[in-house]
């Protein structure tokens, strides 16, 4: 499906018209047709609210399919909620668009968000769109709701937490490699079922909606984790004014993943430690709630594996089986 | 103040830590340190949201000063609110930057935002930054309140009603027009003075919020004017059902732009009925509620000018001081 083309949809308000279907389960966005949406959340929950552009070239590649992309924008934001325990509500969308998009190319991006839509059970209330130079970029708020009290932040691990991801690491960044260079599929070995498992992994990020309630009734603290697991557990630990320690042979590997680490190691370490894009939770867990919160997250469907602890101290140190600190880039994915 | 050289700012850190100052008020922000804001609207109240965004070439200039640009991405936002009866309350920014910029271009852009924040009483809760090919470019989620039912919404005009537009018209066209053709103001035998006043209006808008409580109090639709008064009364007309009439000498004007009138008529037509970037208000309000409005809208030291009347059928006139029609050009600003 190619984005420009001889027959572009006629103007802004075939565009808005377009996106209508995605708004029509929230009574507060006026079927688009007013210019603002209206929300109030349940009696006694707070709004958690979270902001990320997704652009061609940087998150997404522009011969990506359309859906795909439509899929991401959203998800990705969604991740955020995730990580805070909050189940997600609405969102608003601003699109900038560098040629009005051929409508094939609109309908299948619209097919993806509603797609998504589904799958994590939030609703579009709003949005703009805008033609201007350079990369087609979009740009979403997404809402989400807590029981008020109970967002789960990212600065309040202490020491003596467990540290767990869920699903497995690397996936996206690999995925990404082999969607750049098909040639690497088979210098690595694998096959075309499993190079597809990967690049999906890097398209279509799968925010953890099921640990939503498991994240707020057990974890201390949590984020997403989208720019590489070092660079965000960083983060965590400096908000917790604590240090972390990571196990490296710990780390969750996808079966694919470990048959491309098998022929190179250094994977392992790229991808894995500072690749981005895997939208994973990483979650602080005092030791006493530990079995609770494996337990519950294994009955969601999503496994989480114990990957590390919050120390005193700061920084976060990567070690291998035998206890030894493992040489590691300073930082993971920075935008500048 | 440029924008980009020899000596960008240190990375995502650096930059989020320059916006901080922006959210200190606001506790939901957790300093600009946690993935997510958490905002709760007072009891008895409902959330308003809008989404806008800003890009340089579309909405601003390359060159202009960063203060005026961080005013205007935030100005655009609230203006929409406050066209709702909404109060300002707080917004979350993604920036997307084609290089890292110098830290005096950074500076003066959160100082020209943390002045629209204390002009219009709303604070920074979040954001994401981003480095991408293209212009710079603002996108900005504001979120304002009412009490519960109050909003007032785009197509609940009705026949009968009067039309009124806050302020004055056509002055940001024009003076984006001053802005990019400095010889244009000896054209039109503009002083120094009516110059700036002009190009102010297109970089500055004042978004209206004295009018918030009595919009809502009297106000049975309204709208901001962001893409001319042609266009967006003819949202308004359609989303009511609802035909409208606008005379022509009726309209408001300021008197740089009034003595730029009698050097050219035509600009009359062109920047005053289909220019963009009022960002004035336009209400429909029932007779019985028309002297009210007046009286309390002067009273916050915003006139309001009843400029035509909702009538039956379709579509938008502009008729002259002999009621004749007037050949407007269809459409104002379309972005695509």
């Amino acid at each position: 499906v190619s984005r420009f083309g001889t027959s572009p949809v006629g103007g802004e308000a075939d565009i808005v018209a377009t996106f209508a279907p995605l708004a029509v389960r929230f009574p507060g966005a006026f079927g688009l047709s007013d210019d603002c949406a209206l929300y109030a959340p349940e009696p006694g929950h707070e709004i958690v609210l979270t902001t990320d552009a997704v652009a061609a070239g940087v998150h997404f590649l522009d011969d990506d399919d359309p859906s795909d992309i439509g899929w991401k924008a959203l998800a990705v934001n969604v991740s955020d909620l995730v990580a805070k325990g909050a189940r997600p509500r609405i969102y608003l969308m601003s699109l900038a668009l560098p040629e009005a998009p051929e409508r094939p190319w609109l309908l299948s991006f619209v097919a993806g968000l509603a797609e998504a839509q589904a799958a994590f059970g939030i609703v579009l209330a709003g949005g703009d769109t805008d033609r201007r130079a350079g990369p087609l970029a979009i740009t979403i708020t997404a809402l989400g709701e807590v029981p008020a009290g109970t967002m789960v932040r990212r600065g309040a691990a202490q020491p003596g937490d467990r540290l767990y991801v869920s699903g497995t690491l690397g996936d996206a960044a690999l995925g990404l490699r082999l969607a750049r260079t098909a040639s690497l599929a088979t210098g690595l070995g694998l096959t075309a079922g499993e190079v597809a498992h990967l690049v999906a992994r890097y398209r279509r990020p799968q925010p953890r909606t099921g640990l939503v309630p498991v994240l707020r009734a057990h974890a201390r603290a949590a984020m997403d984790i989208s720019d590489g697991l070092v660079k965000d557990l960083g983060r965590m630990a400096a908000a917790s004014g604590c240090g972390a320690r990571v196990a490296i042979d710990r780390l969750p590997m996808s079966p694919a993943f470990r048959a491309a680490v098998d022929r190179d190691r250094r994977l392992m370490r790229d991808a894995m430690i500072s690749g981005g894009d895997d939208y994973e939770i990483l979650a602080a867990v005092a030791p006493e709630r530990c079995r609770a919160f494996e337990d519950e997250a294994a009955r969601t469907g999503v496994g989480v594996t114990a990957v590390g602890t919050i120390g005193d101290g700061s920084g976060v140190t990567v070690h291998d089986g035998d206890g030894r600190a493992i040489s590691i880039p300073r930082d993971g994915w920075d935008h500048f």
